[in-house]
């Protein structure tokens, strides 16, 4: 079994099976009296939850819970929790979930101090720079999906019902200052949100590996993962019971986000496209898409993926043996091969290439891709067509 | 030409060729006004820190300079600057230089705002618990040498005259909050230090990974600097000005102590004690015992020297096949082989492994040591008794 640990980059992450027991501790480092436990509505009835609220009232903590989230935070969701926030005078966050109350919790964090509407923040320029840095309320996170990694970002993903567009909300401080990862939270997920979330996070790091950015710190994070992910993604979803496979991919999670500050790719694009357009989950998304966009962006990542492939110790060459083992990683974790088994079509192709094209991911894609390259990606994954990117 | 490239893990670091230009942005960054720049005797008179400073007056900065510290830097050293901070009133440390620069900069922000004397926050217990963290100055890092990582810790190795020892004064807050890390000051050093220092940066790596803690970051930054050591250290040693290596290498060494947060190992124990007793160079020490560490580790890193292997492409197997390779590194960059090579005998090995033993490194040590097994694993460096240890 794997054992306790304290790390310390890119933020203070308490590891360990039963962790969460020292939540109290954690609230104490960060200084934080009287926290708003932010989770959504689907985990808050679960027992992950009620225990560590019991930690809580055991610790005589003066906490409020907020469950508004949904699976898509809204500009609604934050608001409705900074609301209480203020109401009550509360001075901190427990962000305790998967990436939805991850992000909803960071975003109430940062916008309970601040005098301006939420949208103002999007990151776009430098919009950061308009929060009150000092007025941000500090952060403490418990994933309990091993995928997005949102713990260790210093972003959130909200969603503009009005605009009718997911937007980015950053600021440095929005990183929470402490993570506590406690692979027990996570044995309860069911086998096929396991293996969405574990490709998310193997895609996460994998993007960010193909990045064209000189990151070498990032680069070998990514790595790791990508060993970690392969061997135990596999045996958590095969039996989700197993606490080391639990524990292997929760931290693996938390490395192939770190990367990703790298850059992500086209890959993301289209998915963060499709889950806006058609509420396709995001991890099975990218699940679906990965190996057409390596495959996409074969003539750049040939020596990268070798690489992979003597660090997985693998048969085959460059992206063609590469996109082999995801394939096989795939089928054993039943995750269709096209888009159009998830009910998906072509028919808005162009429209798909267009919003694919302007979404952040693009930019940091392993070499420029247009409008029309991303269009054919989707085209492609939509009926299987791998062979036609090559 | 590497690029420029920010990073953000484990803290800021503004990276590239000609980048130190952004001292002054640096300092608003971290609301510096009236910073206290802190260099050894040696660098002092160099261009690069002439440059340096003309790049503060030339944005009409209201420095100080202070150089009254030595290749180890002790206490006293701390205290004159200590004292000049606080005479003129500064409000942040630049500290430029090798690790003697680093450290002595970091102590001194970290005492100027304290009321008790340094020793009172040796790394011991919770020592650090004593510090006023929000007295603690802002630092500016500009590491001119590729090794010691200094500039990526929260520590500083500080020598007590008085006690005939050096203290590791450590607190979260010693970390530098913005590095600049910029090849071109390090294009001329010599080649001899950028072996050493290279060496040193590649030991950190090694013993990190070889360390039995969980830390799968630590370890895949640790891999992905040893990978460019083995590159680019032969590089940077046979031509100087290779600016590409030198990047290469200062990033690595940043990379390398990073890693090394989750332990070090015996040949960095009997490495401090060397340095205390004759003054031996650290990374020069490190580079020769480094193989005769290994072998004595060999039973238990059977599985990552494999890997090492593997990811290096190098023949061979195991703990003997990485030793050969660091043998053949060793050989290239005209390291000897013998700590007899260097004029240290073994007259006091019993008294060394007994010191060694009392290192803080060698708790993490890849398998648990005594005191004796520390004195053989001298005795056999002295006399290049590499198969002793089998």
């Amino acid at each position: 079994m794997l054992p306790n640990a304290n790390w310390n980059y890119p933020t203070t992450i308490w590891f360990g099976n039963g962790r969460i027991k020292a939540l109290p501790e954690a609230l104490i480092a960060l200084g934080i009296r009287k926290p708003l436990f932010v989770t959504d509505e689907g985990l808050a009835a679960l027992a992950i939850v009620k225990d560590s609220l019991a930690i809580l009232d055991q610790a005589g903590i003066d906490y409020q819970c907020y469950t508004d989230v949904q699976g898509n935070p809204t500009g609604a969701n934050v608001d409705g929790g900074v609301a209480l926030f203020r109401r009550d005078a509360h001075d901190g966050v427990i962000a305790f979930g998967g990436g939805s109350a991850l992000d909803a919790g960071k975003a109430i964090a940062l916008l309970a101090g601040q005098q301006r509407p939420l949208w103002d923040f999007e990151d776009v320029d430098d919009n950061w720079t308009r929060v009150d840095a000092s007025a941000v309320a500090p952060v403490l996170a418990v994933p309990t999906t091993a995928g997005t990694g949102s713990e260790v970002g210093r972003a959130a993903v909200i969603l503009d019902q009005q605009a009718q567009r997911k937007k980015i909300i950053f600021h440095p401080k929005m990183l929470p200052g402490i993570i506590i990862s406690d692979p027990q939270l996570s044995l309860g997920l069911p086998a096929n949100i396991t293996a969405w979330t574990g490709i998310d996070a193997m895609v996460h790091a994998v993007e960010a590996y193909c990045a064209p950015g000189f990151h070498p710190m990032a680069d070998g994070i990514a790595i790791e993962a990508i060993r970690m992910i392969s061997r135990y993604l596999p045996q958590a979803v095969a039996d989700g019971s197993n606490l080391e496979a639990r524990g292997q991919m929760l931290v693996a999670a938390s490395m192939g986000a770190t990367a990703f500050q790298k850059g992500l790719g086209s890959v993301h694009s289209v998915s963060h496209v499709l889950g806006a357009l058609y509420n396709l989950h995001h991890g099975l998304a990218n699940a679906i898409i990965l190996p057409y966009g390596l495959a996409q962006n074969a003539a750049v990542i040939e020596q990268r993926m070798d690489y992979l492939l003597r660090v997985l110790e693998l048969p085959g060459k460059g992206t063609r043996g590469f996109i082999d083992f995801v394939l096989s990683l795939r089928e054993q974790l039943a995750i269709p091969h096209t888009l159009a088994e998830v009910d998906i079509s072509d028919q808005r192709a162009g429209e798909i290439g267009r919003l694919a094209f302007a979404d952040p991911s693009t930019p940091s894609n392993a070499k420029p891709v247009d409008a029309k390259e991303l269009e054919q990606l989707f085209i492609a994954a939509v009926h299987g067509k791998l062979e036609s990117l090559r």
